[in-house]
C-alpha cells in the first residue's frame, strides 16, 4: 500500500501546487465533509447496522464499449443485498448506486435513509460499490489499479453505470425479478449517475432520486462562480460581521506573511501542525474550510454558524486573524495542531483526482466579488495542461455534456424522460449546479431554502427541522406514485 | 487491398462453414440486396445525384468511452452536408446515420428520400459515415483496421452513435445552429442507431424516423424462426405451388446429389459457374435468394412474385429442379453462369460479419414448419464458438439488450421517450424484429402490409402504390408536427 499511497498523494501535491497557480481545488463531491465530524455530524450518529445485508461480488467486464481482447477482462464488483423486507419478486429493488467512495463496514448517508424506507415499500435493497473503489478494483490491487492512465483510463461513469446495469440485469435475473421495478437513488456524484442512469437506461429503472447532483456544473452551463458566491452568501446570511471578517483577512494574512519572519508569527497564531512556507498554505487551507462548512452545513450542528458564532464572538473587532483562527478551532474542535496537518491521501482523494482530471471537468472559479481572496477563475487550459501533466492523458471537458446534455435541460427533458427527482439544499453551493426547477409532471425539482449537501438522504433524526421532513416524505410520496402507476402499467401492458 | 480482402474473404469462408453447420447466415441488413439488381430495382434508377453536397472530415476520437492513452487517437470520419435548401439556423437538420457500407458516389434509398423532402422542410442535410466503412477508417488503411481484433474492436453501435453525436454537435457549433432541431434518419441497421441515438442522445436529436430497424431482434425478443417464416409466407402468398415447389426442392436436391455423378449432374442443372463439390453450396445459395426475395421484395418488379411465376410457367409440373432453376434465371436475369459465382466480398461483408460477431448478435435461425430444407436452429454455443476461432474475442449477445433495452420495449417506453417512427413493410421477414405497434402519442409504429426492407425511404417513383405513398405522408406529418411542438416550446422555454 505504501507505493500506492506514495503515487496518491504524489498528484495531491501536484493538484494542489496547480490549484495555488491560479484555480480553485474543486470542492469534493461527497456525501459528507471528510476532514471533519460537526458537518453532517447529525447523520454520523445514525449509522445503520448492516444487519441483514449480505456482500455478492459479480465478475464485472472491465470495458463495456469495445471488442479489444484486454476488454474482456474481468474483475469482481462488490454489491450487498438485503432482502429482509422485500416483497419477493414483483416487489420494487432499491438500488443505491455508489460514488467515489468504498463502502464503509456501516452504512451511513443515503443507505441508511433507504434502510428506514425499505419495510414500508417491502423493498429489496441492493448497494453496488463504484468501480476502483473499496473492494471493486481491477487489475488486482489499487497500486496497479491507479497506477498510470493505461490504468485508470476505464474508470469513468459511463463504464460505472453500465456496470450498474449489468449488475441490475444479473439480480432481477437471479432473483426471478423481471417485473420488479428498479428505483435507483444516488448522492452528490451518485446522485448524477442515477439520473443520468434513468436517462440511459430506463429499460432498468423506473425511476432516479438523485440528491444534491450537480449534473448542470459542466461547459459553461452554470457560471463558474456560482459555487464561491454561495458559500459567500452562506456566511454573510449567518452573520455579516463574520462575513466582513473573513473578507478581509485575506490581505492581513498577505500583509502578516509579507514582513519579516511574517510566516513564523502566522504559524504561531494558526497553530500549524508543520511551520508554513508560504501562506498560499493557509489560505487554501481556510478556503477549502469554509467551502466544507457551507457545503455540509446541515442541522443540528449548521457548522458556518459555529464558526461565524466563534469569529463574532472572540477578542476585539480588530484582532482579525484571531477571529479567523477561533473559526478554525470551532470547525475543528480542540486539537494540537491545525493547519499543514499531515494526512494521508485516500483512496477517494485518487480516485477523484482522476476523475474531474479526465471526464467530471467541474469549472468552478471565482472572481473578485466574494469573500475570499483574489481572483481564481478557472482556466481550462491551464486545468488540461496541468492534467496531462500529471495523468499523460487531456481532460474531455465537453464529453459530459455530449453524451448526457445538460444545455436547456428543461424545453430537452420536457418531452423526453421521466420519473426522476432532483433534491437539492440551497445552502448547498453546488446546488447552483442542480436542477432547481420542475421540468415535466414526472421530472421534480425539490429543494430546501435551507438544506445542505445530501442533506435530504440522511437518516432521520428526532431533531430533524420541519422543513426537512416534508422534503423527505415528498421525494417518498412521488416514488409511491411511481410505483402505483407502474403496476397499474403491468396489469395492462 | 489484396491482403485484406483475403483476409476477409477467409472470414467469410469460415462463417460459411459454420453457417452451413448448424446455423443459417445472418441475412444482411443493408439497405437494397447487394447481389441483385431486380430486388430493390426501382430505387436503383432513381438514385439522387450529389448536386449541392460537400463532403467534411471530423477528426473522431478513437474510443469515446475510456480514457487509455490510445483511445485518445483520431481518425477522419467522412460526412457530407448540403445546405442548399436550409432555413439557416433555427432551421431543420436532417441528419442520415451511415450503416454497414460507405457512401456511395451517389446518394439512394433514404439519402434520396432526404433530398426530395428537404425543400419542403428548408432543412440542411448531413449525411454521416459509419466508423470503419468507405473513406472513415481508423488506423490509416482498411487492411490495418480489418486485421485483427485489437483493430476492429472500436467498431460497435456504441461508438457509432456517439461518433455522430460529436459530429453533431460540431456541426451546430459551426453553424451557428444551437436552436436548430435536428431529426436522425436511418435504415435497416442504420435506422437502429437512429432510434437508439433519439433514446441515448435526445438532446442532440428531437427525433428519428428508423425505417426496417429491428431492434427486437436480440436475444430471445423475437422467436429465431420469425424471420424465415415470414420468407416462407411471403413465397406462398405469392403462389402456393411455387411455396410446394421450393418446400419440397431440398430433398430432390439431396437425392440427385447422393447418385453417383449426382454434384456433376446438379452442377450443369443449375449451370455453376464452378462445380458443385457438396450440396450445401447450392442449397446455401437458394436459401440466400429466396430470403433475400422476399426482404427486398419491393415493387414494381417483386421479385417473390418473378420467381414465382417462373417456378409455376416452367416445363411440367414434376420437373422441380428445372422449375427452381427458372426461378433462379427469373431473379438474377441472363447470365454465363449462376451458382457458385466467384465474387470479391465487400468491405461491407467483413465489416458486418465482425458486427455481428460482437455485438449484433441477431439470433435466426428455423425449424422444420418453413419452406425450406432442414433444421438449422440458431445455437448460440456454437455460434460463439465460430466467431472466437475467428476473432479470438467473444460475442456479447446481451449487451444489446441491456444497452438499449428491448425487453418489455412498450410498458418501458410507454411513459419514457418521445418522437420515434418505426416504419416497416410486413412481406420483409426483418420486420418480425421491429416495432409493430403504437408505443405512445409520439412512438409510432407505421407498417403496410405489402412493403419491404426499407422501402418507405426509397426515392418516390410514378410507379409506387398508394399504400407506399401514404406511408411516407404519414411519416412526413408527423415529423412537421415535432418540429412545430419544438418551435412552439423554444418560444416559450
Amino acid at each position: 500500500m505504501a507505493k500506492f499511497r506514495f503515487r496518491i498523494r504524489y498528484f495531491l501535491l501536484l493538484l494542489t501546487a496547480a490549484a495555488t497557480a491560479s484555480s480553485f481545488k474543486v470542492p469534493r463531491l461527497s456525501i459528507y465533509d471528510p476532514r471533519h465530524h460537526l458537518a453532517g455530524g447529525q447523520t454520523s450518529t445514525l449509522t445503520a447496522a448492516m444487519e441483514g445485508f449480505e456482500s455478492h461480488f459479480y465478475n464485472q467486464t472491465l470495458d463495456h464499449f469495445n471488442y479489444l481482447p484486454e476488454s474482456y477482462v474481468t474483475f469482481r464488483q462488490r454489491y450487498f443485498a438485503n432482502s429482509k423486507h422485500w416483497g419477493g419478486p414483483g416487489a420494487p429493488i432499491f438500488v443505491y448506486l455508489g460514488a467515489e467512495a468504498a463502502f464503509p463496514h456501516n452504512f451511513s448517508g443515503g443507505k441508511s435513509f433507504l434502510i428506514e424506507i425499505a419495510p414500508s415499500f417491502n423493498a429489496l435493497l441492493v448497494y453496488i460499490e463504484h468501480r476502483y473503489y473499496g473492494e471493486s478494483i481491477p487489475f488486482g490491487s489499487s497500486e496497479e489499479a491507479f497506477s498510470n492512465s493505461s490504468m485508470l483510463g476505464y474508470m469513468n461513469s459511463q463504464q460505472a453505470i453500465a456496470d450498474y446495469a449489468e449488475i441490475i440485469f444479473h439480480i432481477k435475473e437471479q432473483s426471478n425479478a423481471g417485473d420488479s421495478p428498479v428505483i435507483v437513488v444516488g448522492e452528490s456524484y451518485g446522485g448524477m449517475l442515477a439520473a443520468w442512469f434513468r436517462l440511459k437506461y430506463p429499460h432498468l429503472a423506473i425511476g432516479a432520486l438523485a440528491s444534491s447532483a450537480p449534473i448542470l456544473y459542466f461547459d459553461d452551463i452554470t457560471p463558474q462562480d456560482a459555487y464561491f458566491n454561495v458559500v459567500t452568501k452562506d456566511f454573510r446570511d449567518a452573520s455579516e460581521t463574520c462575513y466582513l471578517t473573513i473578507k478581509k483577512s485575506w490581505a492581513e494574512i498577505d500583509e502578516m506573511a509579507s514582513k519579516p519572519d511574517g510566516l513564523s508569527m502566522l504559524s504561531q497564531k494558526f497553530k500549524t501542525c508543520v511551520p508554513l512556507k508560504n501562506s498560499t498554505s493557509l489560505t487554501d487551507e481556510l478556503e477549502d474550510l469554509y467551502a466544507s462548512a457551507a457545503q455540509y452545513n446541515a442541522p443540528p450542528s449548521y457548522p458556518v454558524t459555529q464558526i461565524c458564532t466563534a469569529i463574532d464572538g472572540f477578542g476585539p473587532n480588530n484582532d482579525t486573524l484571531g477571529r479567523i483562527f477561533a473559526g478554525v478551532v470551532a470547525y475543528y474542535g480542540e486539537k494540537p495542531c491545525y493547519i499543514n496537518e499531515p494526512t494521508q491521501p485516500s483512496e477517494t482523494d485518487g480516485g477523484w483526482d482522476w476523475q474531474t482530471c479526465s471526464e467530471m471537468v467541474i469549472p468552478i472559479g471565482f472572481g473578485n466579488d466574494t469573500m475570499f481572496g483574489s481572483d481564481k477563475a478557472f482556466n481550462l487550459t491551464k486545468f488540461s495542461d496541468d492534467c496531462r501533466a500529471r495523468y499523460g492523458v487531456s481532460p474531455r471537458p465537453h464529453w459530459v455534456t455530449t453524451y448526457y446534455g445538460g444545455h436547456s435541460i428543461k424545453r430537452i427533458l420536457k418531452r423526453f424522460g421521466s420519473n426522476i427527482i432532483f433534491s437539492n439544499g440551497l445552502k448547498d453551493p453546488y446546488s447552483t449546479g442542480g436542477v432547481l426547477e420542475n421540468i415535466s409532471d414526472s421530472i421534480h425539482a425539490i429543494y430546501t431554502t435551507n438544506g445542505s449537501h445530501c442533506l435530504d438522504l440522511s437518516a432521520s433524526n428526532v431533531t430533524d427541522p420541519e422543513w426537512l421532513t416534508a422534503q423527505r416524505e415528498e421525494e417518498i410520496h412521488i416514488v409511491h406514485g411511481w410505483l402505483t402507476t407502474y403496476y397499474k402499467d403491468l396489469q395492462v401492458i
